[in-house]
């Protein structure tokens, strides 16, 4: 596996105007291409950080609707690129018989020959065909436990302590208690993780949990988080418009700006109750 | 043209211990789908903010590396999606009888059937392909007027006062002066919007300018700015390697975590110099 991480020499300038420069080692977020197959047939290519690649796989396979259940994914196989090198950086899936991707709806989700309305309501629509089973509206969580997500965050981020550039995506269960973190230089991918563990795991729909990221709640968390059946998601930051759409009319509950004791509820108030 | 941001009913919580619920109303970062085409083929579907949407197109069309130059560039026209509505989300490009987009190698670098290896040098080496002027060797900065940068952006994201949810890049010259800032919920589309800005009023090689982004300095950042011919990149968080080893290969200043007076030079050292 590539390391997670890549030591190089810096030029680090505490003070400007003092004029000096130093010289110093410092670690960086490593960012590698991982390609992803069904198959011999390429579907995406992402920039990840190595690790947990079987999970990243397996969460995009089942957020963005190639496979409908952790049953359809038989393995994921290190292949090699065209060219006979770099095993680490494409994995292919082998898939049940019973599994019918649609490649032409998902070449159109991807590469945008699109035969409906460019618009978020079409983009709604789209993420709704892809949900199995809605959000259980039954789950609470106690507004105690939701403010003490991002230091619980915080607190388990190792790498980020090294590098400072990675995000995370972590699953707790309405105690608070951690269930699994995942760290990636993009945002998606952290979450995509996340998803992959539980689904290799059989844990999927979950619905008895709550999904905090670090940043921003935007349109591609709240499509992935609704897809694999989250009941509430959480960020520190601003959610957009159209994941605010999305959470309303998939009955989500999705929290924002989240930091110390405040917090702002976008949709699903109902979810957030104390005694 | 859709608004930029759009105007919801919250539930805030500011202290959830006393037990109170707020409802008051709140701005939110606009997102809606841009899907650029050359004539009726499409190219990609981005989520963006609405706001600047030619200079987005001709950003991406330019940093993707469909076309060579602006003069390629005939006109950018609203389009209708294919059930006749939402001509606010489609634009199509017209482009010079000279210029020759190469479809087959553009459909490989989105959908990934590709025919090299995957890996990060196979990724520097497709960026280098698109680099028409390497980054200006000559080009100065100042230690005093690079400090000086995260404020003057932020001092000018006028819509990140309300909603607190969007990414910035904008251009300065050498004596910290702004030449242009935009802003979207993605970080790569606010990059577009700004080469875009350059390349349609004929700025392009930016050679004698600084970029400064909100966030991370990543890879897709520093492709494209190196793509238009910016010799300096500067963002107050940390890159990654992959964009690291891109700006030492192709010899662009990279700078991360730029806060306060402090700074790291990542790559590119020579270029910042004081008296």
């Amino acid at each position: 596996m590539p390391p997670k991480t890549s030591k190089v020499s810096v030029t680090q300038v505490s003070e400007w105007d003092d004029g000096k420069l130093r010289t110093k080692s410092d670690y960086l977020a490593a960012e590698e291409p991982l390609e992803i197959r069904i198959g011999e047939q390429p579907l995406s290519v992402t920039m990840r950080t190595p690790g947990h690649d079987q999970e990243l796989a397996a969460g995009f396979l089942f957020t963005e609707g190639f496979i409908r259940a952790g049953g359809e994914l038989l393995a994921l196989d290190a292949a090699a690129s065209e060219d006979g090198k770099n095993r680490d950086n494409v994995l292919s899936a082998r898939l049940a018989a019973h599994a019918t991707p649609d490649f032409e709806k998902m070449r159109r989700h991807f590469f945008a020959a699109s035969s409906c309305g460019i618009c978020g309501k079409a983009t709604i629509d789209a993420v709704r065909s892809r949900v199995l089973l809605a959000p259980d509206p039954n789950f609470r969580l106690h507004p105690r436990v939701l403010v003490g997500l991002p230091d619980a965050l915080r607190a388990s981020q190792e790498t980020f302590e090294r590098t400072g550039g990675l995000h995370a995506a972590a699953l707790f269960d309405a105690s608070g208690t951690l269930q699994v973190l995942r760290e990636d230089i993009g945002r998606h991918n952290a979450l995509d993780k996340v998803i992959g563990w539980a689904l290799l795991a059989g844990r999927v729909p979950l619905s008895d949990c709550v999904l905090m990221v670090s940043g921003r709640g935007g349109f591609e968390i709240v499509q992935k988080a609704i897809v694999a059946g989250i009941p509430i998601v959480a960020s520190v930051s601003a959610p957009s418009s159209l994941a605010v759409q999305l959470a309303r009319e998939l009955r989500q509950t999705l929290i924002g700006f989240l930091r110390g004791t405040r917090f702002v509820i976008y949709s699903g108030p109902e979810r957030i109750v104390g005694e």
